[in-house]
């Protein structure tokens, strides 16, 4: 079996660079210790070894696809895969008892599901659906609801997906026109089209849950007028039975990547008898979605940087089996080639891999942890977790989408010509994580969000918050040897954040909202290179602590060494970007608010 | 047909910023003048828009498969396109008129090979290999094997092709093994792999003339043993009759683009009946292959910048007709949605895609235009420009390569969801463009061949040369108000380049060419920001010339400000990130130069 993640690294990330234990001390997750939450883990390890990496390739190869008729095929190996990993807990363990979850913290969750998602990407999204539109329903349904659902869903029998997106609105959700018309009895009836509907129709559950956003007839335009229903594909009637709701998979979607993840077109109400159940308020819905979407978006990140991992451990794998070429002082053609990892340059495409991939990884977990946080915290304590949640959420989703995309096409590049056939995965990988730049949210409303919400938001409080923390690290830093020079670099960055927002704040005072907003993108690329700095002397300071032990294996030291090195590798080769970025925002020229279209010939 | 290129823009390439008519004053050129080059443009366009373009979706969803007895299927439409370019001269026409060409300028013959990669670049690849595999035997094959080989070459019926790669070598072609044992009448036996051969079988021609590098029995180890040899699938017989080569299709390559482009695996001498005809002299076989490599590295870079443009073109296409959201000043939610045009960043995305695809093509058109100008001047001009063209030529190779990737990327980015689903080409662009940076030599091949041939050449000459054609422009600029800011940007990296050399010449002063080597990529990436700076005032200081002129149409203003606000553009989002390659090269750390492996882990 290729290695497709690095288990050593994920019981560092958990042990000591975020540890879980500190989780063990709040009464939510008081039941639980080091090594349950690590026996999981190696139980989730070894389900994704045997049930979902083998079919990674196949699942590609023989894409989901609408039978036109309603159903989406979809290969057999989700029918044994979807209740083995229900029945280990993966899509409910994370609840709380009372729903009937295993109340462990998120972080334990999402490092099962990074699994999940390196060893087979398509796969894991149909378990962290329903794990995300279960989390909907227990947390704003009633309590008939949820017992009508949750189990089922939790079971794998049902599937849970979220019904945001329609034809005419995209991204924009306070266009949707999903109708809701009230019946006295309390319920709706649903009228619309949804699209791009992850996991809407497949054959291995019996029944599909959508967490759906509709207008009630009447409601205020835009998104203060949406809320949110719960609408099964067949609901149940008054006798327990289960009966068909008039929602109908119009159609599929085929794409150039997750071609094992099904993506549907859902038509509700076609012979006007779908019935919709309002979760919570009424104008409510886009409040309550977010919940499941801020989830979503760090899922989505994670996933990105899972998908990063694999291509980097197949590339990794390749470089220590393939000789070829000499390096440049060995004139001698007849000497045997050398393995091309003694290339530097193959060096520079590997560690450039490993610092995305990695430190996309440990600010998933990082994020998790911080969720994990809010719920099991208090007062000033929960928020102050909950606004440094808040404002890494956009780059948590954002920076591992793109730099993932990148470190697989260095992947594909170490493999040369083999790279881009189907005769290895590093092809996939990369035309899977093509996707994780569009999903809940595309990069330009991430990087909307980032500057337009969470840095304004509470005086720029969330901001100075995350400043803080950072410059914790960079003064623990600096006091180790091996990581000064490091840190420095780090903290000079910082100090870039500070210049190019005196600069955007004057935007922003003299109104001009557009153009405090225009170059948001790039300020949120500027904003994730100090972030991945951040968690690169976490690891690093990790590392340094670990290297302090006696009697720790060749092995071992060399791990813990390879974090100092990449951190430096980050420093030297991925960081000086952050002052590009800093001289784009700084350019006070204004380019990209043209009204003359003709410019673009 | 939605539009793939843009005719307007390469007849200001070809008309206003690098002169196609600049050629017309030496001989080889005197026959032509700009309304023919023109006229020949415009009919490759009308041939790519009939015969191409309508293909290039099919072609992707048939791909090439191997029949697993010899033969490659490939789509149909390719019996039909290659005779028909090939009577309008797409295989021969830049051939000299004594080996049956037109000597029409590689330029002109570029630019129509332009229009058929943004139309369908699958197609291009087996026309460019037969012109490519021709020149080689037009050059330095003998009076019987050009009139052998080249007319059915050119008119299409037999397909050329360079057979290079071995699985053992790869990138590394001083390890080929493909043994040739001469015969006492002057022909070979050749044994021996080739595998990644482009074009190396199909249903389209009915022979393949493989340009093949093979060891002579008894020659010297590493690249100075390679010789090159012409060998047919089917030989031409004593009688004149073709007869069976022994040169047998052993497989073919599934890969995630180009789908449609045959890509093979090579058995000769499976009988020990296959015969090779030795080109030029023996062991001199790489540096005859590197003419048609340089060629082909143009080639690639160029056909890069063309899907790049493509992929450019669609995604403008949906920009200018998908409304979407509204404005963040506007606050009404019941006005109808904006197009997504009017976003700042569409449009920050939409002017990176037109400054890196044009900025390549500008590029490309100047390299084929030095090319010309190597075989049209004489003297110390033709060395002067063949300096040029060989520093350039790692460049316009890898920047379209890389960049362009990004640029597809940000055309799927655009179209949203759509964008990552088959019913929108520019996911295909995306995954066709990702050989790119593989084929002719990797990204990491062209950083040694910049940094370790080019610049060290004649003691630095053809860098000098380039940074005295560069200051030109610069200073041309800096004449010109509305591009003075930007010229100024660029003259600053341009300093950059002389304190990074100054460090790197230390490190090969001091004997360590590895040390000297290592970082050659971010070396050339760094110089390719400035390269593409420098197209970029070329194109802006034509256009601004241009809108000297009186009684233009709107449109036509519009197309040049285009220019010079894309030139702005580039200088202020793209140019910056030379100065962190300039971090990175200064930065004296070594980190990728580790003997300890489990560092990666």
């Amino acid at each position: 079996m290729a290695r497709y993640t690095n288990m050593q690294f994920l019981q560092f990330l958990l042990m000591d660079v975020h540890p879980v234990k500190d989780l063990f001390s709040y009464e939510r997750f008081a039941h639980l210790d080091e090594e349950q939450a690590w026996m999981m883990i190696e139980s989730a390890k070894l389900l994704a070894d045997q049930e979902m990496a083998p079919y990674f390739k196949e699942m590609d190869e023989h894409p989901a696809k609408y039978d036109g008729n309603g159903n989406v095929i979809t290969h057999p190996c989700l029918k044994k895969i979807i209740p083995a990993a229900a029945a280990q807990g993966w899509i409910g363990a994370s609840a709380s008892f009372e729903h009937g979850g295993m109340q462990i913290p998120e972080m334990i969750f999402g490092t099962a599901h990074h699994i999940f998602q390196a060893a087979n990407n398509g796969v894991e999204g149909y378990l962290g659906l329903s794990a995300g539109a279960a989390g909907l329903i227990t947390s704003f349904g009633t309590k008939e609801q949820i017992d009508s659902y949750v189990p089922k869903i939790f079971s794998g029998e049902w599937q849970g997906t979220m019904a945001l997106t329609e034809p005419q609105a995209g991204s924009s959700l306070s266009d949707i026109t999903t109708n809701a018309k009230p019946f006295e009895n309390g319920t709706y009836k649903i009228n619309g089209q949804k699209i791009f509907i992850s996991g809407g129709q497949h054959e291995a559950c019996s029944n599909f849950i959508h967490l759906t956003l509709a207008r009630i007839e009447g409601a205020p335009a835009g998104t203060k007028g949406i809320s949110l229903f719960i609408v099964p594909k067949f609901r149940i009637g008054s006798d327990g039975n289960l009966m068909y709701n008039d929602v109908y998979c119009a159609g599929d979607f085929q794409k150039m990547g997750q071609r094992g993840y099904a993506t549907t077109h859902l038509s509700f109400g076609d012979n006007n008898d779908c019935i919709g159940y309002l979760v919570g308020e009424p104008h409510k819905g886009l409040t309550y979605m977010f919940q499941m979407m801020n989830g979503a978006r760090i899922s989505v990140g994670l996933c990105a940087a899972s998908v990063a991992m694999a291509a980097y451990q197949a590339s990794l794998q390749y470089c220590l089996e393939r000789p070829q070429g000499r390096l440049a002082s060995e004139k001698d053609p007849t000497k045997p080639p050398t393995l091309i990892i003694n290339h530097a340059d193959v060096q520079r495409m590997l560690f450039t891999q490993k610092a995305i991939a990695e430190g996309s990884i440990s600010l998933g977990i990082e994020c998790n942890r911080l969720y994990d946080l809010t719920h099991a915290a208090t007062g000033d304590e929960k928020h102050a977790y909950w606004l440094l949640l808040e404002i890494l959420t956009p780059i948590v989703k954002t920076y591992p989408s793109e730099q993932g995309s990148r470190s697989a096409a260095l992947a594909i590049q170490t493999l040369g010509g083999y790279g881009f056939t189907t005769d290895f995965p590093v092809q996939q990988h990369y035309r899977d994580l093509k996707i994780m730049s569009l999903y809940e949210g595309t990069t330009g409303i991430q990087s909307l969000d980032l500057l337009g919400r969470k840095v304004t938001m509470e005086k720029g409080k969330a901001l100075q918050l995350l400043s803080t923390v950072i410059m914790e690290s960079v003064q623990q830093a600096m006091l180790v040897e091996s990581l000064a020079s490091s840190a420095k670099l780090v903290q000079d960055e910082i100090k870039g954040v500070q210049e190019v927002m005196n600069q955007l704040a004057g935007y922003a005072a003299a109104g001009d909202i557009e153009k405090y907003l225009a170059d948001a993108t790039v300020f949120l690329e500027m904003m994730s290179y100090i972030v991945i700095g951040w968690q690169w002397l976490k690891l690093a300071l990790a590392a340094a602590k670990k290297l302090e032990q006696v009697g720790l294996s060749q092995s071992n030291i060399a791990f813990y060494q390879g974090k100092i090195h990449t951190l430096q590798f980050y420093c030297k080769y991925e960081l000086p970007h952050t002052a590009a970025c800093k001289a784009t925002l700084l350019n006070k020229l204004e380019l990209t608010r043209t009204n003359n279209f003709e410019l673009f010939d």
